[in-house]
């Protein structure tokens, strides 16, 4: 082997807004500020304040390595965090508000987090959780002296703006090795309990690339881009570092994300692009029939999170014309794993909406195989099915210290096991029929939970849906239909499964529907089939069932 | 310091197409072939030749390390080797065929080529040069066998087509470390002996991710892209990565590189953009005025390796409504420095215009720093001039078997001296003034060649021009301007004179002009002033000059 006589410098999250600053300078940051209004600057503004945050966190104490964590929306100061504090070594720990407040309290403790940095809105959840917080945690408000309440409650808080005042606008970062730990997220844990992904710069850059490679349509120059997708959960998809990689405005819609207020920032701000999870598409979609209308400049939606319903990829891409980019991913992957491609050529809208339905295919970086129970590789043929194993430079090869965890998620050839059931096609696009543990098997066969609630949602009357498998005496498993009805609906069990059935074999058609008032969610907005299953656990089908 | 916790799969060329040929398998590349006619498959079809070539490279004996010559055009074939020889770990070693036969002969012996692979044009050139190739080298000659000819006097010839003939299509490549060399290719050497720089896997990803990121409006899978720049030198401008990477079409336009050909096929190809060197946009101009059109798709063209003459990017932009994306590079750099970027709002043709004349911004993964003759840094104010210099993941560390070469091409800090002199704007753009070789030094001020030329090649009759610094008994130096003036012209020595004097200063006018039929150009299509100043070696500037 010869090796290339080529520079070692390490691949550099710093050096991504370095970058940015010095060939984007004028690219806008909006952020709807916690504290009211919009706040705006660019590149070439956020920047010294990165260097500023940088010395103030150095000068609080920050050490290569400590985890530095945060609770924020999407916000500027929460954009700068992830730069300073990657950028001295230190690790940024993105925590997800929505956790339950116990969940919080384990992450926080497990990460043993140094520095907790968190919004207004948090303040009051900051302050019940502190006796509970890692000792001589130093807590930092994100705001500046004039926003501060007068009674908060908390000893030796620090101010985010007091940090940066009067600190040198240059910082010298240093060339830290690639595969230093930049960023830590813990996977929402629906089962157990939660679990860290630690990220290294050289994973994020790796990652942003591979995103900007597969999705060129959403970046650039004459691109603005709001991400929904939160900051506190698997770096907004990417966002914080592949916007100013590729010169792309960024719009941050703080804390509030009803579809009404998204619509009007949209609107106002003229974002070409937006990305998020299917719950929150709902909300837009209202809105935007409402107004009659999409936002003025939005011509992309990204969906992942959760599979996107059939129903809500017709919606956007036949009434509103904008183009739908369904992708997957998982926390372990930084997340982006697979999403939709444009075409070579010119589609009718029916092609795209049927191509759309897949999760697209793979982006660089990550290799796919799907295999049988005992392991074996399954073909790339759209119809064998199996569990979906990964490989590549930005997927965990570990959790966060959690050997037990790690050692259940890996094949014998280190590949990660996401957990997800999927078929390939030989033109490499990715369907994911289900997550392995929300599969139905029904006397021998696997029913997918997602067909079934795809086909549910086309059905008039159905807002949402969730098909969970419930024991059986006969057939070990059935699905049922669990269906949260339309406002002003009165649709029925009957209706719906004549509708479902449709489309699907017969003993793949769910045993029985169950009405109720909402679908209980997770904190990353899925829906907690675990809540679900818990909540139908004395559930007994009829007798005549299947 | 904390690790990351994320797998370590090491950047890989051929790990590039296996994405390729499984995102993007119906992307196509077309080339013109050396055998006649046009040859297309899509990138599907491309890989598993590539895994053949390779089974059949290591048949033949080719080992990890050993340098793979190649004397070739653009066209499959080569583009193939690329990938099938870093593949098994070998050395992909492109040398230009414009170059002396002595140099070719140096180059392949300080390389100790182990192989060299080349079209049936340079048939002639191999024979006549094979005695004087490293002992033991096998011959592959890039073609089928019913295109063999029958006299070639070449013992042992193998046939290319021949060697992948029934070898499996499946390769299992290896996970070779990122820095291993995957590419070598030496600079034209208009002064001194060629060096060469040894390219990695590592550096060749991140200078594609580089590129895509700089000018993402070339790539994609709506484009089609025709690289006049060659594969046999600094790897076509990282085209045949970036092209893979990003699903776009490649169309090689084989030997015929004059403005008709390129013209006819741009048309018919429906290429939607165009790489290469000025010379070659001053015959793809002439065909287009002769047609009075563009090539039908045509609406973007790259232009590096020389300063693009302000009269060049003009008709471009204002005649043919076609982008220029200026570049600037070097063969140490992969060799994408810095290009054009498509601004943020709409510009006037003339704002264009004249934003295109500097050579753009740096691309991600490159650091640029100005610096005065003391190694200071500059400011990036747009005034200050200075030596450039670089550092970046895709910057050579050394060159090829050359320590005193090595010793001299870097600061105490380990940056790389271009050899340029440039100035850098606030907003980042990069003006290229001169290399420093080629700086007039006049009474203790320095004039710059690239603006006398410029000047000059709009100077109606004018249809070349060269300006130089000969020795003067009371300036130093002075420039001498050396025209070659446009077919039927009769442009004076007074015109040209005057014409320049227009826009600078009195002392920067050339003394005098040569008028001459052709300029010597170097083996990479720029102007050999080094050539120039030897023709003009005993000159003398009239008494009364300057």
């Amino acid at each position: 082997m010869l090796n290339g006589l080529m520079m070692d410098v390490p691949l550099s999250i710093p050096r991504i807004m370095d970058y940015a600053a010095s060939v984007h300078p004028d690219t806008r940051i909006i952020s709807a500020a916690v504290e009211g209004g919009l706040h705006e600057y660019s590149y070439a503004e956020a920047y010294p304040r990165i260097g500023q945050l940088a010395h103030g966190l150095v000068a609080m104490g920050v050490k290569p390595g400590d985890r530095v964590a945060t609770l924020a929306w999407n916000g500027y100061r929460h954009f700068e965090l992830y730069y300073a504090v990657a950028g001295i070594g230190a690790v940024c720990h993105t925590i997800n508000p929505r956790l339950f407040p116990d969940q919080i309290v384990y992450i926080a403790n497990h990460a043993d987090d140094r520095v907790l940095c968190f919004d207004l809105t948090f303040l009051p959840l900051v302050a019940a959780l502190a006796p509970r917080l890692p000792a001589g945690i130093k807590l930092v408000l994100l705001t500046d002296r004039a926003h501060v309440p007068s009674e908060h409650g908390l000893e030796g808080l620090l101010i985010y703006e007091d940090l940066l005042a009067g600190q040198p606008t240059h910082y010298d970062w240093p060339d830290l090795p690639e595969t230093t730990a930049s960023s830590l997220c813990y996977t929402s844990g629906t089962t157990g309990e939660p679990k860290g992904a630690l990220y290294s710069h050289r994973s994020n850059v790796l990652h942003s690339m591979g995103a900007i490679l597969a999705t060129p349509d959403c970046y650039g120059t004459n691109s603005r881009i709001l991400p929904v997708v939160p900051l506190f959960h698997v770096n907004a998809w990417g966002l914080p570092y592949s916007a100013p990689l590729s010169g792309t405005d960024l719009v941050f819609p703080g804390p509030k994300l009803d579809g009404a207020s998204l619509f009007t920032l949209m609107d106002e701000q003229r974002v070409t692009n937006a990305w998020g999870v299917p719950t929150i598409w709902g909300g837009l979609l209202a809105a935007m029939r409402a107004a009659g209308r999409k936002p003025a400049a939005l011509s992309i939606v990204g969906i992942g999170g959760a599979a996107a319903p059939k129903s809500m990829i017709d919606a956007f891409e036949r009434d509103f014309g904008i183009a739908v980019n369904h992708g997957w991913g998982m926390t372990e992957l930084s997340p982006i794993g697979a999403v939709s491609r444009e075409p070579r050529s010119k589609q009718t809208v029916d092609q795209r909406i049927e191509a759309r339905q897949s999760q697209g295919k793979r982006t660089y970086g990550i290799e796919m195989k799907i295999v049988d129970d005992a392991g074996r590789r399954l073909p790339h043929d759209g119809v064998a099915s199996g569990e979906l194993l990964v490989r590549g430079g930005f997927v965990i090869s570990g959790y966060y210290n959690n050997e037990k965890a790690s050692a259940a998620a890996f094949d014998s050839d280190g590949w990660f096991r996401t957990g997800d059931v999927a078929r390939i096609t030989p033109q490499g696009d990715l369907i994911i029929m289900d997550r392995t543990k929300d599969l139905i098997k029904s006397g021998g066969e696997w029913i997918s939970s997602i067909v079934i609630e795809n086909l549910a949602l086309s059905c008039p009357g159905v807002a949402q849906a969730a098909a969970i498998a419930l024991p059986h005496p006969r057939w070990d498993e059935r699905p049922l239909l669990v269906i949260v009805r339309a406002e002003g609906s009165e649709v029925t069990r009957e209706a719906v499964l004549a509708h479902v059935a449709e489309a699907i074999a017969r003993w793949q058609v769910p045993d029985d529907v169950m009405f109720i008032e909402a679908l209980p969610m997770t904190a990353t907005g899925k829906i907690s089939k675990l809540d679900l299953r818990k909540r139908f656990a004395d559930y007994q089908f009829p007798s005549d069932s299947a």
